[in-house]
């Protein structure tokens, strides 16, 4: 889920002009990626190149917890980025042109993510 | 191991309110990983990834330290975290009920492991 | 490419003191990494791991741009760090003995890559 504008919006409203931006998310199933945007097809890469290397399989994951799309959510999580600290300058993200941010999802069922947002600046 | 409480008594010995906590880890054979807390399984299941993904096997890496675990270290860091901040608030990490903020050992004999906090806030 | 001296020198330049320094790499193919410097075979270590992980390759990633090594690039980008927090104190970064910072070029052709650096702090 690109979440580059909902950020952004949250700079505007609070009218952050320059500082820096972190986001922590209270997740263990989900976490951050800066990733490109010009294309579908990098996402779908993301998700073949993650079930390839760590498959919601039965049985090859020590924690058994009630859903199969837990253990290697863990794993998923771990390669990638529970937080994320972006520079704020003349109120915008510097996000590069074909370059957002994205909350990745790792469990399968749809879940609602809590983030926790912190500003320091002006 | 679990450093979540060591970092929150930080935290209340120096009576941070509110601000951005950052740890650095000034190893290459350690990192930081936020993750799942309620079943030992998912650490052993994060080693077992490991030592498939990088396995401690003579001859597979150019680099020929000392010791058999350093090569494989190395890698493990980078795709973990040398470095991560943490929002506090009302003196409070905001961790989620069942994550941990871990220091993630990829050496195998235990080692002195010091890591740098950085706050900025009230 | 080690960057620990080109971002020391923008600390000097700026007359740093302590503080928190934020890089952020405004690019979907280039990524930071905190790593040992006391052997070049470390460097060749992490690209045969990630040409073994992620390999170039026509036919292995749906993404089809007009090079062969982007779509691996955004893959590998994923497994290390759009951004970087590093606390200053005294005018220095805490980088270990034998650990440096590195933007990790992920392309084959060398190319002209942006950071933004955001310094809070006296």
């Amino acid at each position: 889920m690109d979440i580059s504008d909902m950020v952004q919006s949250a700079v505007d409203e609070h009218e952050f002009d320059s500082g820096l931006l972190t986001l922590w998310c209270v997740h263990t199933g989900a976490s951050f990626l800066g990733q490109a945007n010009a294309d579908d097809d990098v996402i779908a890469d993301i998700n073949a190149f993650f079930e390839d290397l760590l498959p919601q399989k039965a049985g090859k994951y020590r924690h058994k917890p009630d859903h199969l799309d837990n253990a290697p959510s863990h794993l998923r999580a771990l390669l990638t980025q529970t937080q994320v600290s972006i520079p704020v300058e003349n109120e915008r993200l510097p996000l590069g042109k074909v370059q957002s941010l994205y909350l990745f999802e790792h469990r399968e069922a749809p879940k609602i993510r809590r983030i926790r947002c912190h500003f320091i600046g002006n």
